[in-house]
C-alpha cells in the first residue's frame, strides 16, 4: 500500500516501467520517438502513465531542471493587431518555427495598462517563461529596466539606443528610406514627405531620421500612429498645404494605403499627380492598382531570429546583438511616374 | 535574520507592507489601480516587492489557487498558417480579447507531430495551462479522448458528432452553402461543383454535406486540403471533365483564389464561364476583380465566445454547446452573371 500511495503522490519513471511491465529506456523510447517502439507496447506505457499521472519528456524535464520550457511575448497593444498587422503575426510564425523543433510553447499575453503589462513580466519570471522576445521598443524603454531587475533572459527586437546586457536583433531601417528618397529624386522629386510612426519608437525614430537626412524638408514630416485613420489625417494636411508635396513615404503599408485613398477621393492620380510608398510589404499591396511600392521587412526571419538567440541565451550563452539583413525595397507603380513640375 | 531568511523565501504582502512603510492595503492599491496611490509610495512598494523577489496579483493567486492562469491551445499544422491563414490569427485575437480583461496568459504550442502534441497537452494539464481550446476538430478526434483522460477543462470550436462532456462552439456551416446554391440555381447553373476541405474534418464534412444536400451532383465534389496547390489541383480536374462545371464552390477563399487565377489562364471569364466562391472571406477577397463571393465566418467573434465558454468551465461551471450565429454569405461579382446554357 505504501509504495502505491507514494507511486500516486510522486510517481517516476520506474513506476511506470514497473506497471507496464518493461524497461525504463522502453518508456523512455515510447515517448522520445528516439527508437521503434511496437505499437501494442506504447499504449501499454501511455496507459501506465496515465492511471499513475506520471508525465513524461519536456514537462518532467521542466520540473527537474526549473524551466518552463516556454518563451513569452507580452503585448500592450490592442488584440486587433493579432489579426490586421502585417508584421506581427508573420513574426510569431517564425518564432513558432524554432520553439516548434524543440516543443516549446509560447506564452502571448495582451495587456490592457502597465500595471498590467508589469504584472505580465514578473509573472513570467515567476516561472511562466525561461525568457521574452521585447517588441514595439521605445528610445527609453521602461520594460528595459525592469528586466535588468528581473531574473530573466531577454532579446530586444531593435536597436536599443542605450547601453544593455540584453541581445538585441537590429535591422536596418534606414538603407531602403534612402534608397527610396534617391529614386524619387531622380524621377524630379523635391517635394517629398514622410509620415512617420509614433517617434518615440526606434524604428519610427530610424525611419524619419533617414528621411530627414535623404530629403532635406523637415516640415514635410508629421508624425502618425501606425493606424488607416493617422494615415488619413496626415494626408489630408500634407495635401492642405500651399505647396503641397508631390511624393509621399509613409512608415507602414496600412497609412499608405489609406492616404493612397484619400489623395485618389480628391481627385490626385497615382503616381502621375502623386507618388506614394509603403513600409512593411503587406500582402495586399502588390495587388493594388496601381501597386503599391513598399519595404520587404521579412518579419518570419526576424522571429526565427530572435528566437534562436533568446534560446541561446537561456542556454547560458553570452547576450550579443545580430544585425539580420533583412528589409528590401520593393518599387511598383504607385512611384513610377516622373514628378509633375506645375504643382 | 531568522525573519529576513523566511522571507527571501517566501515573502508575504505583510513583508513588502513592512519595507515600504505601508499598509498591506496601499500595497495591493498599488498593483490593482483600484485606488490612487501616489507615485512615490507606490515606487516604494514596487522597490520593496522587487528587494523581497514577492509577486503580486495574478501571480500570487496563481500560487494561491494553483491555478497558471493561462489558456492553452496546440497547433499542430505549419506555422506558415499563424501568417497566412485568414480564420487563424483573427480567432487568436477574439480570444486575447478575452484574456487579456482578466490579465490571462495564452500558451500557444506548435507541434511536428502526434507524440509532441500529445506531450504538449500533458504538459498543459500539468500546470502550464487551466483549460485548452481544441481546434480543426475530427470528426474522430484522438485528442477528445485524450482531453477526457485528464484533468483539464477544454473547449471545441465545432459541433463534435459524438457524445463529449466538453463544451462546444458551433457554428451553421451548411445554411449558407444551401443559400449559395439557390442562388446560383436561381441564375441557371446545374452544374455546381464543390471543392471541400479534409472531410474528416468536421466543418468540411459539414459544408460538403450541405453541398450534397443542395446541388444534386455528388460526381462533382472533389476532397482539397485548404491549400492553394490542392485548390489548383481540384479545379484542373473539373475543368477537364467532358461536361465542366458552370460554378465551383469552394471550402476557403485560399483555394477559391488558386482555382479562380487557374480558370483564368485557360481563357475562362469569371463569373461569365465560370462562377467561383470561396468560404473565410478573405480581406482580399473584395479587392479581387471581379470581387470574390466568399461566407464570413466571423473568427474574432468566435474567439472570444470560446474562450469566455472556457473561463466558465474553468471556474466550474456546467460544460455546454453554445452555437453562434456568424457565418454570413456575401455575394460579390465572382458570382453575378446568368449561367452559360452551351457548356
Amino acid at each position: 500500500m505504501t509504495s502505491q500511495r507514494r507511486a500516486a503522490a510522486s510517481p517516476t519513471i520506474s513506476d511506470v516501467a514497473r506497471v507496464a511491465g518493461v524497461s525504463k529506456a522502453t518508456v523512455s523510447h515510447a515517448y522520445s520517438g528516439k527508437r521503434t517502439i511496437s505499437t501494442a507496447t506504447k499504449e501499454r506505457v501511455f496507459a501506465a502513465a496515465r492511471d499513475l499521472h506520471w508525465v513524461p519528456s519536456s514537462s518532467a524535464r521542466a520540473l527537474a531542471t526549473h524551466r518552463a520550457n516556454a518563451v513569452g511575448i507580452v503585448l500592450a497593444r490592442q488584440p486587433e493587431i493579432l489579426a490586421s498587422d502585417t508584421f506581427f503575426p508573420a513574426f510569431i510564425a517564425g518564432v513558432e518555427s524554432v520553439l516548434a523543433e524543440q516543443e516549446i510553447a509560447l506564452v502571448l499575453q495582451v495587456v490592457a495598462n502597465r500595471t498590467a503589462e508589469e504584472r505580465a513580466y514578473r509573472a513570467m519570471e515567476h516561472g511562466r517563461a525561461d525568457g521574452v522576445i521585447v517588441l514595439d521598443l521605445h528610445r527609453d524603454d521602461w520594460r528595459v529596466e525592469l528586466l535588468t531587475t528581473l531574473r530573466l533572459p531577454a532579446v530586444l527586437l531593435g536597436a536599443y539606443p542605450h547601453r544593455t546586457r540584453f541581445s538585441c536583433v537590429r535591422t536596418d531601417d534606414a538603407s531602403p528610406v534612402l534608397e527610396l528618397i534617391a529614386h524619387l529624386r531622380r524621377q524630379g522629386h523635391r517635394r517629398i514627405a514622410h509620415v512617420a510612426g509614433p517617434l518615440d519608437y526606434v524604428h519610427s525614430r530610424a525611419r524619419a531620421q533617414a528621411y530627414l537626412a535623404g530629403s532635406g524638408t523637415p516640415e514635410l514630416l508629421r508624425e502618425g500612429d501606425f493606424s488607416a485613420g493617422s494615415g488619413r489625417r496626415a494626408t489630408a494636411e500634407l495635401l492642405a498645404l500651399p505647396k503641397r508635396p508631390t511624393a509621399i513615404l509613409y512608415a507602414n503599408d496600412t497609412m499608405a494605403i489609406a492616404g493612397y485613398s484619400y489623395a485618389r477621393a480628391q481627385g490626385l492620380a497615382i503616381p502621375d499627380d502623386l507618388a506614394v510608398a509603403g513600409f512593411d510589404d503587406d500582402h495586399l499591396s502588390e495587388h493594388l492598382s496601381p501597386a503599391l511600392t513598399s519595404v520587404a521587412t521579412a518579419p518570419r526571419r526576424r522571429g526565427e531570429v530572435a528566437a534562436r538567440r533568446l534560446l541561446a541565451d537561456i542556454a547560458g550563452e553570452e547576450p550579443r546583438s545580430i544585425t539580420v539583413d533583412c528589409n528590401q525595397l520593393v518599387l511598383r507603380e504607385s512611384t513610377d511616374a516622373p514628378a509633375r513640375t506645375t504643382v
